[in-house]
C-alpha cells in the first residue's frame, strides 16, 4: 500500500446524476482507496444518500468549492472519500433526465480543469454523461472529449481506447487504439483526413506514449483507410497520397510509425504484441474489435490534453439506474482510475 | 465415420500453384478423407509430387477432365484423393508467380462450376489465388466471389466471414459477418448503399441462412453506417433515410432483420449469442473484429449462388510457400471444408 501522503489525488467527474455514474464512481473510489485518493465531484447530499445505500460503511467528506480554492484540497486518509460539493438543480430520479441537472455536471468538469492547473488534482477521471441534457440545458456540447480541449484551449486532441486482453491468462496484452478521425459521419471522412492531420495525431500520440506513459520510443502501427488499405491503388488512393507521405514525415521526425496496413488482418497477436498503439482512420474501423477484444475492461484516454484525463468506455445506463443500486458494473471505472495513476506515475518519472 | 458412399464429393481449387494452396488443399483433404470425399482440381503431376513430399502415405488418383465429363465423378473410398487434372502451363517455383499459369487456376473455378451444375460436386472450396497473376495472363479479374457470380449468372452476392469464437471453451460461439458492401473505396462506400440493394442484401441472407444453413428463422442483426450509428441524425442521415426503411421493409416481408445498431458495441455475446448473422455496411467495420474473434478459423462464405461455396479467409503467402513445405497451417482449409460439409448437410435436409 503506498502511504496516504503519496497517494496521487484523482478528481473523479460523477457524471449524469440519473445515470449509473455516482454509483460507480463511489464504488470505485471507495474500492480503491488504499491507492488512490479520489475526489468526486458532484451534488454532496446526493453522493452521500447514495453511498449510504450502497454500504453504510463508506465515509464520505464533503468540501465546498470555496473551501478547495482557499485552501486547496486538504491531506486525506483512505478512512474517507473526499467530495467537492458542486450542487444540482433539482431532486435526482434515477433512470430519468432533467436538463435542470445539466449546468451542473459541467460544473464538475470546469472544476476538475480548474484543480488539475491548480494542482489540486494529478488526473480526472470521467464517469458518463448525457448530451443531450446539457444541450437541453442551452448549452451547446458534442462531447466530453470536444469540451475538454476546448477548455483547455487545445487545438487537437486524439481519442485512444486501451484495455487488456486477456487478464489473468498467458494470452494477456495491452490493446491500445486510437482513431485518427472520431465522431464524423463515415461519408465525410476521407476528406477530414489530411497529411498535415496525420502528421499531427502522430505527433499527438508519440509525445503522450513518451511522456504519459513511460514508453522510451513508441512503436506505432497505422491502418489505411480503404479495405486491404487500398491495394495498390486499385480500392482508393489515400494510403498513396496521404497516409503513406504523412508516415515518411513522421518517420523523418524520428517516431516509429509503420503502415499503412489492412485493418483486417492488424488485429492479431503476431503484430500487436510488437506494436504499443494502433492508430486507425475512423471510429467504426478501429473501436468494434478494441471493444470486443476487452469487453468491459475498456478505458477512454484523451491524449493532447496539458492533463491525464481517462474515462469509462460506457454509457449512462439509464435503464440500469432506473432498476436501482447493485445493477451497474464499476469495473470499467476503477480500470479508467488504474490506468489514471499509470499514467500519473509514468509523467512523474518522466519529469525526474 | 459416413459409409464412403454418402460422403459428399467437394470440389477444392488448389488456388494460386507457387502459394500454399496446393500443400493445405491436400493436407486437409486427406485429414478429412472419412468424412469428406474431396476433390483437388488441379495439375495431377505437380500435386502428386507436392503430395509425396508431403507425406508419401498419402494416395492420390488422378483423372482427366474429359474422362470426368464422359463418365462423372466415379465412386471413390477413403483410401485416396481424386484428382481432376488441369495441367498448369509452366513448372512451378514456390514462392516466385509466374503468368503462364494464371489461366490454369481460373480453368479450375470454371471445372468446379461446371462440375457443381452437373452434378458430380456437392460443394466447391477455393484455395487462395493471385489476382495479379490472372490479369497478367490478361483476363480481367476482380476477385473469386466476382468471377463465380459472373459464370454462374448471379447478379447479385453477398460475402460472408464465420467461425467459431473459442473452440472447446464454454464462451464458444458461432460469429458470421455478411457485408453489404465489399471491395469498394471507403469515400465510395455510402452512395453504395440504397434501400433497394441493401433489402436485395438482407433477402440473400435470410434465403441462404434458411436453405444452406437449415436455419427456420434467421436472426440478423444490422449495423449502422456511422459512429453510434448516426446518433438520430448528428452523424449521419443514411441510418435515417436508408437502412431503417431498409430493416422495416425487410420485418414486413417477413424477415427477422434488427437496426441499425452502434458497431461499436454490437459485437458483445449479449446481443450474438441471440443471434445469427450480424450484417456490416463496409469491409472494414464488419472484418476486423471478425478476424480477431475467429484468428486462424474463419471461413469465407459466398451466399447467392446456386451453389455452394467456402474459402479459405487468407492469401497465398508466398513467403511461407517459398519457405518450403511443412510451414503452412492447413487449420482454414479443414474448416472451409467443414463447413462446406455442414451447409451440403442442411441443403439436403431442407430439401427433404
Amino acid at each position: 500500500m503506498r502511504q496516504a501522503s503519496t497517494r496521487p489525488a484523482i478528481a473523479i467527474t460523477t457524471g449524469e446524476p440519473a445515470g449509473i455514474g455516482p454509483e460507480i464512481s463511489i464504488r470505485a473510489a471507495w474500492a480503491m482507496r488504499a491507492q488512490v485518493n479520489c475526489v468526486l465531484l458532484g451534488d454532496a447530499a446526493f453522493l452521500a444518500l447514495t453511498a449510504s445505500l450502497i454500504d453504510p460503511d463508506i465515509k464520505l467528506a464533503a468540501l465546498s468549492v470555496q473551501a478547495l480554492r482557499n485552501g486547496g484540497l486538504p491531506q486525506f486518509g483512505p478512512a474517507r472519500i473526499c467530495v467537492i460539493d458542486v450542487p444540482l438543480g433539482a431532486h435526482v430520479v434515477p433512470g430519468v433526465l432533467d436538463p435542470a441537472n445539466g449546468r451542473a455536471v459541467l460544473a464538475t468538469l470546469d472544476l476538475a480543469v480548474e484543480g488539475a492547473r491548480a494542482g489540486w488534482f494529478d488526473a480526472m477521471v470521467t464517469a458518463p454523461l448525457q448530451k443531450s441534457t446539457i444541450n437541453d440545458a442551452g448549452v451547446a456540447f458534442s462531447g466530453h472529449t470536444e469540451y475538454l480541449a476546448e477548455q483547455t484551449g487545445t487545438a487537437q486532441v486524439v481519442m485512444m481506447l486501451a484495455g487488456e486482453t486477456a487478464p489473468d491468462t498467458p494470452d494477456n496484452y495491452a490493446l491500445r487504439v486510437a482513431l485518427a478521425t472520431t465522431h464524423l459521419p463515415l461519408k465525410d471522412v476521407s476528406a477530414a483526413i489530411t497529411r498535415a492531420g496525420l502528421g499531427r495525431v502522430i505527433d499527438i500520440i508519440d509525445h503522450d506514449l513518451k511522456t504519459k506513459f513511460g514508453m522510451a520510443a513508441p512503436r506505432i502501427l497505422v491502418t489505411g483507410l480503404n479495405p486491404h488499405a487500398g491495394e495498390n491503388g486499385y480500392l482508393g488512393r489515400e494510403e498513396i497520397d496521404t497516409i503513406t507521405p504523412a508516415l515518411e514525415a513522421a518517420r523523418a521526425r524520428g517516431i516509429d510509425a509503420r503502415g499503412p496496413y489492412p485493418a483486417d488482418t492488424l488485429f492479431q497477436p503476431k503484430y500487436l504484441l510488437d506494436a504499443d498503439c494502433v492508430l486507425a482512420m475512423y471510429h467504426d474501423q478501429g473501436l468494434p474489435v478494441l471493444k470486443y477484444a476487452t469487453f468491459g475492461r475498456g478505458v477512454n484516454i484523451t491524449l493532447g490534453l496539458p492533463l491525464i484525463r481517462t474515462s469509462v468506455d460506457h454509457g449512462t445506463a439509464l435503464d440500469l439506474a432506473g432498476a436501482g443500486l447493485g445493477q451497474a458494473d464499476c469495473g470499467s471505472m476503477e480500470q479508467a482510475i488504474r490506468t489514471a495513476l499509470q499514467m500519473v506515475d509514468a509523467q512523474r518519472a518522466s519529469q525526474l
